[in-house]
């Protein structure tokens, strides 16, 4: 059996009873280490589960998977994900190809900050689609992502934005090169998405979204130091928010009552 | 300390360990009982965390909750919640409510269909905002979240449907009576749902959704009889999805090739 078990957001205790006694029973468990982190690293979840975790990188997930997958067919492994694991795409080719394989799955649920994201007092049904806001090079300054937040907006809907992560990313002097070597890992923080925002916000004047536009930073959601902050989006630029991972929620113009009072305690 | 607590989708064990850790340290212990449910009961929660639950039902949360959060002052009291608990107005309610007192509050997240809907293979990003369909009466139907639905259909969206749950109504003729009679507790199916919304598109002729419309089914999402169909509206009217809770799902028009390879097995 493959089995795809969610982390949650916090800690090591974040993981279900189910998907534990599946991490206790399994021949091989593996970590899935590049879409997300959690608060705690790879050795605190060792110490808490008794037991080895491979480090799952993209490399392996994306192309060397197929020799796991292939195992589980008389074996029991597991991926473990940050969040929910059918939070990425990748996740889901990887059950599709267990499939191929004749390889029986499961799914083990947790949160994600999809969900978890209503914390900050903003209700779900409240929001539009989610976007990610890629972190911007001198020469790559994508922005076709703030279409859609606008798109929420005028539809009185929050958006919830996603930031980047890099993790064992190669260096870009390197891709030519035999040897791989790899950038140091950095989070997008609100402080950084809230920077590319403005840049946009200042070139695109008619959106109905500016610099004074509310916008709800949160960090380290589902853990003991989660922080949330509710400022203009201009304040945000210079809000230090602490530790990784940080998510930034663009409200919708005109909010709930209860979403106003609950807000309140985070301005 | 006032603990909300989510219990996850399936069964007793998709509580974190977390969660679990609380719950059974607690001076107080309330399950809500209304919003949703798992695919166990009361009493095979008991077993498994080796102690009483009281059942909070809707007018003891939105009510009568203000005794048990004073409590909280001094006692440590939980609230468990099928989902995540933060997928109703009413909890964020009693956070507040919960500040007001002076009483400490913490979150325990757990995964809810708004993020575990992508067990179907269709992506997260891709879902426009969540509707909730209701119960038609013979005198009272409201088509309003249709037009929710064509929104985020028109801009090639998914949608989420919520279906409608009825537990512990007061029936209508007990309504000006002394005492209270409740009405048997109902779930809607995606049978049901999807009668509903063939109606509406039969008679709304130019949305783009129509009765040869993909929509997909899911029922106990997360529990080991979870169950996904993928077909038309019009055929859904007749698809029996088992036991509840269900949900239904309105595809965006234009599907990713993952998302298509993934749905396929559900045809």
């Amino acid at each position: 059996m493959f089995y795809l078990i969610g982390l949650g957001l916090g800690d090591a205790k974040d993981i279900t009873v189910k998907g534990l006694e599946i991490v206790k029973k399994c021949d091989k468990v593996l970590l899935e280490g590049y879409t997300s982190i959690l608060t705690v690293g790879k050795d605190a979840l060792e110490d808490f589960y008794g037991r080895p975790l491979i480090v799952a990188d993209r490399e392996l997930c994306e192309s060397n998977i197929d020799d796991f997958l292939k195992e589980a067919k008389t074996n029991d492994i597991a991926l473990l994900v940050v969040g929910d694991p059918l939070g990425a795409t990748t996740h889901t080719d990887m059950l599709l190809r267990a499939k191929e394989y004749g390889v029986e799955t499961q799914i083990v649920h947790n949160a994600s900050i999809m969900n978890a994201v209503s914390c900050c007092g903003l209700q779900l049904y409240n929001f539009g689609e989610t976007v990610s806001i890629p972190y911007w090079t001198e020469t790559w300054k994508p922005d076709s992502f703030f279409e859609k937040i606008v798109g929420n907006h005028s539809r009185n809907l929050h958006t919830l934005c996603l930031l980047d992560i890099k993790v064992k990313e190669p260096t870009e002097e390197s891709l030519t090169k035999k040897v791989r070597q790899y950038m140091e890992p950095k989070f997008m923080s609100v402080k950084e998405a809230a920077k590319q925002l403005v840049q946009i916000v200042e070139n695109q004047t008619d959106t109905g979204i500016s610099k004074s536009s509310l916008a709800i930073g949160l960090s380290r959601v589902g853990a003991p130091d989660q922080k949330i902050a509710a400022m203009s989006l201009g304040d945000m630029q210079n809000h230090e928010l602490g530790a990784p991972l940080h998510s930034l929620v663009i409200p919708a113009p005109e909010l709930h009552p209860l979403e106003i009072d609950y807000l309140a305690q985070f301005r």
